[in-house]
């Protein structure tokens, strides 16, 4: 018995390369999160460990695959891009899209424990992926702001529907009630007037997401953004052993090993400021 | 600062619907893991806990998408069959891959331990995914056929292989060597004369993989076939609470529930008997 | 000078192959023809020169393509069946896409003085043309069903909205007045109370539309079947030349030529008959 | 008797968007041209009539769709470059390509007779297309310089070709060997030597193929590229009364009219000069 009679059904699987040439970003989005965040108590309106833990699930992904050059996170999303010449995987769109939400999705688990080491995960939770190419930096740019501007939209209506609620004392339909129809400068002012809170002051993680960027340690000076997450602390062990890559370049004959490493920022990217200190994420 | 401006971004994502009528085949490999195995010291040439493990991540999926009829199992793989007329997702490419991935990828992690009680998950495992389209029943018999002959196939060199090697006391080289060129009767008589095994006798999970089928508990009678793995202890508190659904049918004026379950077999499913007995499979 | 440096461009052509093991229709539809029609003096209701143009142009491709086993053509449209194993350009969907649109677009321009020799072409007729792909032999059916019952919707509606305007002295929009809401039999019954026309015996031809087969020359006994065009003059030159073609099979230790020829008829395409007729054209 | 019980059958007619913000190339070649040239008696090594009858019908498409920027043809196949914000057909990749694969083969037959009217023609002539879809203006450009320097090797072989066979009685056999191995250089040198033909002064239709653009008439001064066809008599008629689109963009309180049309070159295309004069090809 041998399988080559059966072998012609692999000529059903057809080829499926994205076009060269094209920057991929692939998110990731959690599934019936609503119901996952609230079967474990997950904090309101951010749990800053179920955060981290996303953002831990990023790393790895960053770690594994060196052609990621940023990711943006925020809620139970994230979206990471590809820089434009990867030929990972010789550019196989089922190949790519299902490793990496695999390896997130993988990591995620693997490490809820050490995040929220008191909650027992009480089933295994699932996420969707999807790749989005887009053909140029403008595109890109406005991908990520589109992300972040929503991002802002939401992290200040949860601010204060939550403040209502938990400070307030207010039934969350006379939350919603209250908030219908405001915009953004009036949700500032309830914040501030009856609850005493500058936005601001809220923690620029919860504010701008998280940013990682696969920048060369060494020589750029590295510039502090407003938001940058100087201590990272949980992720030390890790970047330490897996975030460092390097490349090879001659250099007056002989090598310089060039070391990358991927670090975590909670900043703005909508502006340009971020994308000119950065003119390497949009080339090549 | 609202998103508006930047919300064109969605139009590039273009949709991927699969063709209607067809039958999908989902196949999840596990990415990188002989490496896994090794690490984690797996029995050779079988481990039955590891397979148990991916057995019970596929009896996860089939209990989340009921519109799976059918999935086939060995080593780190597993083959999902949905009904032709699924309409699950708006049969969207992208969304269906990934939460099947997703799903199976999380159970594999989340119930690591159970099956490997002593052996700690060093690192997050992965997996990868691709959906093949068939258009005919033929093509999908001919595909599951494909895979439990490729089952066979490495199981018997496997079998000998390892034999020669634990028992025989053959280096791994010597035993390739041995092998080079052997036909199936040859390894027969080898793993036979030398080692006193009967290969038939070796456990059917290992020679057949391992055979979900979504079949109906009532009022069907349930002809065992060979390889029929009645315990099936470790599902059991699992299939009581997740595996039965219900459809509701008229009947003489009342509504009659029909209850499915999933079941497990280490049965042949290249010949004509299991599809017999289960027309409904590759019907709608 | 060389080309290398630049043919790298030539890796964004991206690799389109259909689904092997599916039924592959092509419908040409022509582009703007309304205008055509009443700038070249079309007769109305329908005018069978311009139709026996687009039966010839038809009749080309299928003399052309021997994968084409069954065509429907009306008024401005025509469907192309290929059988189901076609390997035509390696299944590649813009190779045979627009090759045939572009001979049938060809051949209708190349033929257009045949059939309307007083009527001088004013500027280049177009098509457009796609490829739907059908996994079943029930699902192709009701595709060329589906074309034929808009056939007869069609020709009923006009016919009884042209004898209104020609022989009734109507204006165009009192006879669109008069026939808003009503059903099959009524239209019917206006034709014959009130021009004493006997809708079925207007031909087959508009009624029906033009159905090619690629039959067999011998030995198969044709039957004729309601609506089959027995003269078929026009063409007869043609088909002389180039509709047939051979297949030699073995018999009996010397070669026999199976001609295949391909025939016109007008009859029904959505009942059993001519389907149980043809059992080949839904086969292989 | 309604359709739409079968109507279902248009769900599988699935979506076929192409990228945004791309550009797309829309290749059309001939198919078996080398039979249709010798058939028809076509002039070796280079045609001027059957050249000319290609531009017409590349004109022809341009001149129907106000969204091709460019075209380039050489030989039996034309390029059009569709500026990549272009919105035709809602992008829809079979729509588009077949209609203007239709439409230049239907141009091509039906404007024969004015180019080659002296030459029956045989048979309908037909193409294929292609669609390719480019992300940013270099790839473009680079498309482009390969078509050009294509057709500047196969011309250069091809004059050399024909004038050993035709004015040095060589057998094409012969012809061949002699050329085998040999670069640019030395076949300039056997033109000029032996046959004292300098190979720039050979038309540069011939050389550089065709270059259509769409240019404002008003006010864009034009200047004059090498190789420009100025005269382009056989064309004028048609141009008067079809090439001119009009937009109208505000200015100073009024709208003013911007007038394009449809120039033809024969001109250098891989460097620089071109593009520079021309920014508004690649941008929008």
């Amino acid at each position: 018995m041998t399988g080559s009679r059966y072998e012609y059904v692999k000529n059903f699987e057809l080829p499926d390369p994205i076009l060269p040439g094209t920057f991929m970003v692939l998110r990731i989005d959690g599934r019936a999160f609503h119901r996952l965040s609230s079967e474990h108590g997950f904090v309101k309106p951010n749990d800053e460990r179920a955060l981290e833990l996303m953002d831990h699930a990023a790393r790895d992904v960053m770690n594994e695959f060196k052609d990621i050059v940023l990711a943006f996170g925020e809620s139970d999303e994230y979206s990471f891009l590809f820089r434009k010449s990867t030929s990972l995987y010789n550019r196989r769109h089922s190949k790519i899209l299902t490793t990496v939400t695999s390896l997130f999705t993988s990591s995620y688990v693997y490490n809820w424990s050490r995040y929220l080491p008191n909650i027992a995960l009480k089933y295994p939770p699932t996420f969707d992926g999807r790749i989005v190419v887009y053909p140029s930096p403008k595109e890109v740019r406005d991908y990520f702001a589109w992300r972040q501007a929503d991002t802002h939209i939401n992290n200040l209506y949860n601010a204060v529907f939550w403040a209502l609620v938990q400070q307030g004392g207010e039934t969350t339909a006379n939350a919603h009630s209250i908030l219908r129809g405001t915009v953004s400068s009036q949700k500032h002012e309830i914040l501030h007037s009856r609850f005493g809170i500058n936005y601001n002051s809220i923690s620029a993680r919860f504010r701008k997401g998280s940013v990682f960027v696969r920048e060369r340690v060494q020589p750029v000076s590295v510039v502090p953004l407003e938001g940058y997450s100087g201590q990272n602390k949980a992720y030390k062990d890790v970047s330490d052993r897996a975030t460092s890559e390097g490349i090879l370049l001659p250099q007056k004959g002989k090598k310089v090993k060039l070391r990358f490493t991927v670090l975590l920022y909670h900043c703005d990217i909508i502006g340009d400021v971020f994308w000119d200190q950065r003119p390497n994420i949009l080339q090549e």
